[in-house]
């Protein structure tokens, strides 16, 4: 049977002193999670801007994550390599690490067709030692198609999606078509949890979770008890701090938010 | 002080024999949702094809609808012309036969700059002698950019926005901007009602509305009282009747399953 | 047999008085190009804001070019209405006063299926009393795809296509597909005249052959004898003046170029 | 002075052996350029899968070239990293091993301002040993704004742009802002070279110059003398074989073209 996904993910940024990663504040970014309620962590993720990573620093991050868990929480690793080669690597050492799924993004910068999209998925789920996450995410890479979504709902390593395009009526046609299946559904974007979660999301994986924790926490608790009102009130409390961190670089605006936040010196690569 | 835009909105079709409009059949569904919890009419929307109706046609359904309509229910009028003048055309029609208010999309074909966007609908909400409501479709016209629409708020003549992009991120932001003060924001998409709702959407436009009056009211009532449980029953209930009508071309799979509903005989006009 | 279209095209602008059409305006501009080489004349165009036209003032501005041409150029008359029955009735209008040829952009607002785009202009040449030029436009409307533009180049009331993507990669495999046939494949582009002649375009449908009728017919005809040079020379030369009327709304830029050079005052629509 | 970018290059492809690097094969590829008029080379460029290759690989693959060249012959060096480190690393070592120059892509998976991009390329051509060629493929990253290039233009060791737009339009108003400078503008369209070449382009980069070096060469040449009647023969040669590489996923049509014209077995990396 699947492993089900649920609750608040924190998606982790990822650190850096000059052009290096700074793996001591990456540590501290973890710990602060550590009797917190969210669920478990996504490390390099979009947010944690892996298109600038080695391999080598991804794999040390992963092993920071997994060093300094909350042994309660799941450890989430986006591996989205552009070839099954590499993402399997990526897979492979998330395994051995004891991570605890992989979320992978659609291969980018070639465009593929549906089918190819299709059986890249497949072909990685079939030997991936974790299980799968799919992640439609189409500011950076192909819109996955909910047709090719239905499909690989049955396979029995890909567990759920991460789905970031802030679009409600897929969102529901993926949550109607999962909803008697051991598929997880998940929203990606912080600034309409409230909705997701009601609307049938089995929890998060967003940036926001990292930065204010408790605050992420809350609205998936109230909606659970059917506390709809403070689930509002906490959601209507960050969307001020979403819209600055819109109007800067993505991820930069995070970044900042975190520092201020944390008061954790965060840091940009040079790029 | 504004007119407040609240609750479940009935998106009309418009029924063809052969070329021509069939208004009695039109008056039919308008006088079907007569004794419903529907707020109110939309004519000669997108779902409408108002692109495929001549100016008069446009005006005789709008009648069509005063005419049969249930003194409780709102009628809302959609012009969405090229240019002010034939928009304000319309507008000063609908006023004349005792409509509501007015549901105005962007000028179309060519593409505006959102300066030109901003002083269309200002020169239009200064003149019309109904309130305005503004039409996000970018299936259809340009997409109405959150700036703008933050501007467009505070125009006393600005009533509320339709949003039809499932863009719940973008909802969710106009609702927070409009959260203390008298402008509606409502949902023009059946798939994501109760997250909509839930979300903090003050009501919808929408076909299934007219298709299935009762369900959708039974999950606006619902959400209002609190009754999410029954809310997610009736929107799943409606999802795969949405995916049929989508796999078919806008809005004639509408038209069957109002159709196959209504045992009704709408008609398509020939493109 | 089909009838050829060659030669370079001057696409009309509509001049206004306040929100009126200016006839007179309009007759001037026509006769202004009496006595040049140009091939023709195309009313209604995009240029000439047909969105804002109704359809007595599109007819009534037909007849002003039919009274006033010069009887050596063809008269194209831009027939883009968002269904067939309208867009025939143009057809219809532009027989009985003599025009020779009708432009007709796919139909526009609604998306539509390839396989209905195909239908709607195969049933348009079916009934069409003049040959029908194809319009590929996607700033404005959808992409006409090649596979449906080869299948439509064989009927035999469909001579040609007016292509103004601007992208040389299609018009060039358009030209490979039409060589051996009637087709005409002209392109709305005037900042790549030039290498469009040269790649084997029959002509050109441009609003600069309106402007700057000896400057266009100059790149049209060195291109014919083989002076590239010349051609070149005269293409640099309007470079600037095309930066300048892009940089404005269109078609507005290209009016106020006209003013200026014409010296006759054009006016805009209020929009 | 800036290095004057003119002629053919030819854009060269990855072989594989299953998922390794055939480097045998990708010798043999640069050694049946020997001879021919083909002013240079383009390696590790988007056709040759730049993506699905290691660092290590890209390295080899540039060592190979400069191992087999024509001595007359430039190599260019794509460097598509995306950072500035990891693309001054690919520069620092085209320079040591006696490349020639260097064609960057923007870099992709995230969106980037356009003052971002500009800042971009600036610190790269600061620091860069080689000269930078600018690479515009919309398909793949975003579109270069022209506004950009015209300011990039005046930096003194950035010496031209390869287009692959296919856009006619934006490449005459780069040829005519580069007209009285040194900057080259190179198409990267194979089915447009002709008219590319006539509208003023210094040369042009892409695979079947790899592919049908004598064909390529043979446009060129015919332009440069001024027989257009037997370049537009032989670019006529191509188109068929140019849709059929285009029905196929991208680049394996091209590769498949490359073993049936050179009968030398390319090999696809299993993605």
């Amino acid at each position: 049977m699947k492993k089900r996904i649920n609750g608040v993910f924190s998606v982790l940024m990822t650190p850096f002193d000059g052009n290096r990663v700074d793996y001591d504040v990456f540590a501290k970014q973890v710990q602060r999670l550590s009797g917190t309620d969210v669920a478990g962590y996504v490390v390099n993720g979009s947010t944690a801007e892996f298109v600038h990573l080695t391999k080598e620093e991804k794999k040390k991050l992963v092993e920071t994550v997994t060093l300094n868990r909350d042994p309660d929480k799941l450890v989430v690793v986006s591996a989205c390599e552009p070839n099954i080669a590499d993402t399997y690597d990526i897979c492979a050492h998330a395994a051995a690490v004891n991570a605890d799924a992989m979320l992978v993004c659609p291969p980018y910068y070639f465009k593929h067709t549906t089918e190819e999209i299709k059986q890249y998925y497949t072909e990685l789920a079939d030997i991936s030692p974790l299980p799968v996450i799919l992640y439609n995410i189409p500011f950076f890479t192909q819109e996955l198609e909910l047709g090719v979504i239905y499909e690989l709902m049955n396979h029995k390593n890909i567990i759920g999606i991460k789905d970031s395009s802030g679009n409600m009526k897929r969102i529901m046609h993926l949550i109607d078509k999962a909803k008697d299946t051991d598929f997880s559904v998940m929203t990606g974007t912080d600034d309409m949890l409230l909705p997701a979660y009601v609307g049938g999301c089995t929890g998060s994986m967003t940036a926001l979770a990292t930065i204010y924790p408790e605050k992420i926490t809350a609205i998936y608790k109230s909606v659970k008890v059917g506390d709809i009102e403070k689930a509002r009130v906490v959601q209507h409390s960050i969307m001020e701090d979403l819209r600055t961190a819109d109007s800067q670089s993505f991820p930069e605006g995070y970044k900042r938010l975190m520092e201020e936040v944390s008061r954790i010196k965060f840091g940009d690569k040079e790029v």
